[in-house]
This record gives C-alpha cells, sequence and structure tokens, in this order.
C-alpha cells in the first residue's frame, strides 16, 4: 500500500487525480492538503471538502497557503480552464464536510511524522505547503519515502510561459526549495504530462458505464476539455493524474537523474533547469543541489488505460 | 555564391569553421571579425590573422569586442579547451598581416551597406559585434540575407552552466538583442552541433592525405579533442563547423520557428526559451520577440561528409 498526502489544487485535473488516488486499491490516502493555484484556497478548498462528500473520502482536507512563499500573486485566477468555480463551472453545492482545523503544511508535518519513512508526497499545485513544511519541521525531508511533483518542463516549452510550467512559476522559490531538500523528488512535468489525454467521447462514455461518480467527473470537465480541444489536443491533457500514475505504477514512467533548480528571477521565474548526473558542468549554481529524477518518457497508451480502467472499476 | 562575414573568436573549432568558409567553392568570404571569448579579443585577432597568413586568406580581419555588453567579463578564460593561445598551445609565429583599422562592428556594416540584401552573417562567439553593429546602424537588419548563429541550448542542458551555451551566456544581452532584431536569424545550437564530432583518427588520416593547411588543423586541434575525449565524446565536437554547413547545405538541417529570447538575469543567464509559433501561450514578454529559426536536428553523418570532403579538396 502507498501512504499518500494529496497537495492539489482542485482543480478539474486534480479532480481526476483524487478520484484515482481515493478509487486505487494500493493507495492509502492519509491527508489532502489545499493550495492557491488554478483558483483561490478558500475556492480550492469548498472544492476539495466538495469532492471528499461526493465520494466519501475519508481523509481530512485542510487549507493551505493563499501566496506564494515570494514572486507575485497571481495576475489572473486561469477561470477559462478551471471555470469561476475552479471545478468547470458546476454550481456544486455548499459542502458539508468541514476543513481539519490545522493549516495544511501542518497537517503534512503531523501526518509524515506519524509514518516515518511510509509517506509518498503527491504535490500537484504550486509547492508552497511543502516548502512551509520543510521550513517548519526540516526533519520531516528524512522521514518521506518520496515526494512526486506535478510541475516542470524540462525538455520541452512551459505552459503559462514559453519558459515555466504554471505550478512552478507560481512559487518558483518553494519549488526551487522543494528539489533542493534532502528528500527524494521526482518530477512528472509538461515533458510527459501533455501525452496523456482523454477525450469527450471516452469520458462520456465511461461516465455511462461507470455511474454518479465518474459522471461527477465528466460534468466538471466539460469546459476544461473544451480548453484543450482548442489548443488542438484530442482532448484534456490529464496533468495531475500522470503524478497519480507514477505512484501506482512506476515502471510506465522513465526518468533521468539531475540536480535541479527553478529560476526565480526575471522573464525566466518558474523555468527548471536540470543539470544531469551523467554530464559534466564547470563549478556552479547546481553543484549544492541534491540529485533528483525528472521524468523524460511515459508509456502514454498504458497510462491512459489504468486511468480508464480505474475509473471503470465498480463504485461502492 | 555565400557572401559571408565571419564574427569568431578563434578558438580550435573556429580554425576549422574559417577553414571551411574559405575553402568552400560556393562562399565568397568578404570579412573576419574577432571578438573575446574563447580567450581575449587581442588573441583571437591574433589567431585570425595567424589563421588568414597561413591559408592565404584575402578577406580583412577587424578587431571587435573585448567585453560583453551587459554582464560579468569572463571569471576564467577557456584553457583547458582552447590552450593558453586559444588555438591549442601551437606556439603560432607573430602574423604578418594586419587588422583592419575599422572595429569589428563597423566592417560589419560596411560590409553589409556594400552588399545590400547578400550578406550571410555567420557568428560563432559572443554576438557582441553583432548588436554593436545593429546599434550603430539599425538599417543593416533588413539589408542582411541571414544571420547563423552558433549558439544555444534549446531541448538539451548547456555547456557552460546546465542552462546555458558559452556563446550565449557571454554576453546574454547581445544575444537577446539579436534575436530580437527584425534579420532572420538561424541558431545552430548545442541540441545539433554536439553530435558532430571528428575523432583523432579521422583528422589524422585527413591531415595526411590532404597537406600542410590541414595539417595545421591537426596540429591545433589535439588538445582539444583530448578535452571532448574526456568527456567521453568519441572526438572533438565540431560546433562552430555546423554554422557553416547550416550555410552551404541547410537541407540537412531540421528548423523550428519560434520567438526566442535569451535570459540575462540570475543563474539561468544565457539561457534560450523559445516559444514556438505552432504552441499557444499567454500574452507576455515573448510576444514583441521576432520569428526566428533554430535547429532541432541534423543528418550528423551527412555534416561530417561534407567538412571532411572539404578537407580532402585538393588545396592550392
Amino acid at each position: 500500500m502507498h501512504k499518500v498526502i494529496f497537495d492539489t489544487d482542485p482543480g478539474v485535473d486534480d479532480a481526476l487525480a483524487l478520484y484515482y488516488l481515493h478509487r486505487h486499491p494500493q493507495v492509502d490516502l492519509l491527508a489532502i492538503t489545499t493550495v492557491f493555484g488554478n483558483a483561490p484556497v478558500e475556492t480550492t478548498t469548498r472544492n476539495a471538502l466538495f469532492l471528499k462528500d461526493s465520494w466519501g473520502i475519508a481523509a481530512p482536507v485542510a487549507m493551505g497557503a493563499a501566496h506564494p512563499l515570494s514572486g507575485p500573486d497571481e495576475a489572473h485566477w486561469p477561470t477559462h480552464i478551471h471555470g469561476r468555480d475552479g471545478l468547470g463551472n458546476i454550481d456544486a453545492p455548499e459542502p458539508a464536510a468541514q476543513p481539519d482545523a490545522r493549516p495544511a503544511h501542518q497537517l503534512i508535518v503531523d501526518t509524515i511524522r506519524a509514518h516515518p519513512g511510509e509517506v509518498t508526497l503527491v504535490a500537484v499545485g504550486r509547492m508552497t505547503n511543502l516548502a512551509r513544511a520543510l521550513r517548519t519541521a526540516p526533519d520531516i525531508a528524512t522521514q518521506v519515502k518520496q515526494v512526486v511533483v506535478m510541475g516542470g518542463a524540462f525538455a520541452v516549452p512551459g505552459n503559462v510561459t514559453p519558459a515555466a510550467e504554471a505550478n512552478l512559476h507560481g512559487d518558483a522559490l518553494a519549488a526551487d526549495e522543494v528539489f533542493g531538500a534532502s528528500w527524494p523528488v521526482v518530477a512528472v512535468g509538461l515533458d510527459v504530462t501533455r501525452q496523456v489525454e482523454m477525450t469527450h467521447a471516452e469520458l462520456t462514455d465511461l461516465a455511462r458505464q461507470a455511474g454518479p461518480e465518474v459522471a461527477l467527473l465528466r460534468d466538471l470537465s466539460q469546459d476544461y476539455i473544451a480548453f484543450y480541444e482548442a489548443l488542438n489536443h484530442r482532448g484534456m491533457v490529464v496533468h495531475d493524474c500522470c503524478a497519480c500514475v507514477l505512484v501506482t505504477d512506476p515502471d510506465l514512467f522513465t526518468r533521468r537523474t539531475a540536480r535541479i533548480r527553478v529560476l526565480t528571477e526575471g522573464i525566466g521565474r518558474g523555468a527548471t533547469v536540470a543539470a544531469p548526473l551523467d554530464m559534466r558542468f564547470p563549478p556552479g549554481d547546481w553543484d549544492s543541489a541534491p540529485a533528483q529524477d525528472y521524468c523524460t518518457a511515459l508509456r502514454a497508451e498504458a497510462v491512459h488505460e489504468r486511468i480508464t480502467r480505474l475509473l471503470l472499476a465498480r463504485e461502492g
């Protein structure tokens, strides 16, 4: 079993990723922590609580950072991608579930300390909560099993700028601290996530076969699918769920080991720059960064199949 | 015929590139301009004059920039790559040829204006002379046929840092101005140049067959070959000559069109970030940059063959 903390900003693809973790038979979802990103943190927290209600998720939800550790606040929330409500404009009801009393970074610290060496931290939003947890309790770095980050654009252009992927651009300093800590990180970036698409027809068919839980995913994904279709994708790109599949099926991914820095200044802010261990460079600013992994390839059809198979598993 | 101005910092691979341009039957080498980079500009100018003497090159040599437009001076000259003399420690005699009285950027401007619409500018060092020429005479941007730049690292790590290739790192502001001008630029970066290697055995054999002009190339390349062998290359990487082959044999290269910016700040200084025209990005810092090309692939064996064929052509 994979004991998982899911740090998230739901967010449409976050919802699919959360469902994947919730329903996967080899995942024990210990905690959900929220952060600003796809919407303000009040909204992403409300959405996490709504999904907890809708799907009967036991894990607590704790609200996290509203602002980045450094750099500007978001100029615009991506309502054209994730909806005004961060969840595809579905007009979800107020959730009955209440958030955990602790801030997200404290729930992360407490959960890791309760299961030393066992927790996989899956982070698919800005890295602010993770960096705060590290600053609060540096000891957790040696107690985490692994950190799986949806973020970065290594050998491909970014999305929010040509240099940067949105999660790392939104709090570049936090991301640099996460890659720089002595816990094992694997980054699942745009190099691989852009390859895993789910079409409108596929999701419609899955919802029809699976029942109301997947029908909710279908409903909240409609505008998100249209956004990606307009970018000439075949369907929605399931960025965040790719990070979850890496937890359960790591063999579907190809990694490269590198010292990774995140640029924090100028027009390149949020860019991931890797110094692969199999290449040599003059002494410099990467030398003190630990070796981490980033994904260079995935078996897109197999990842897609793992996700659809899980959506089709009997609900209950 | 390709009318060429060669802006260079010889430099071992610069010497091979210069020989290629000098000897190619479809190249009319109009001018050689020098810049700091592989060595101080006094040294690269002396080396260019020595090569002009050695090979009987008619084109004038003009000395250019000693310092970048912005950013720090080189902390260390790369003597471990190009030798203490910038030419493989061959103890070349003082050249008899004298430099042109004009500074490099003025010779560039004058030569372009003398052949409007006809000149290809091949720049294989820091872009300082080109940026100075643009600042002095913005009109040249519309009078140049094309600008071929050896520089950049688009989908691969850099060499002088994990972010940056040496030519663009050495004067990032100048490079950003060159990519930002309204002349057609094609960048031949590490993505492709790292694939073209010439082994010690090949060069030895070529020199034996060809005669003293190629024997000089062999002699000045020995330490450079050893440097690349230590990096697990099969032989020396002929970066600068790739840019020259692109002039004569453009069909051997695959290009992508993009708005290209060069980062000028922080640890990412000198990194090339491309916004491909076939992708969409939110409004931002790339929007006013013109569309330029960068190479994504080359036919390495064919490029290698073009170079060796030229080295084997009868001298005289």
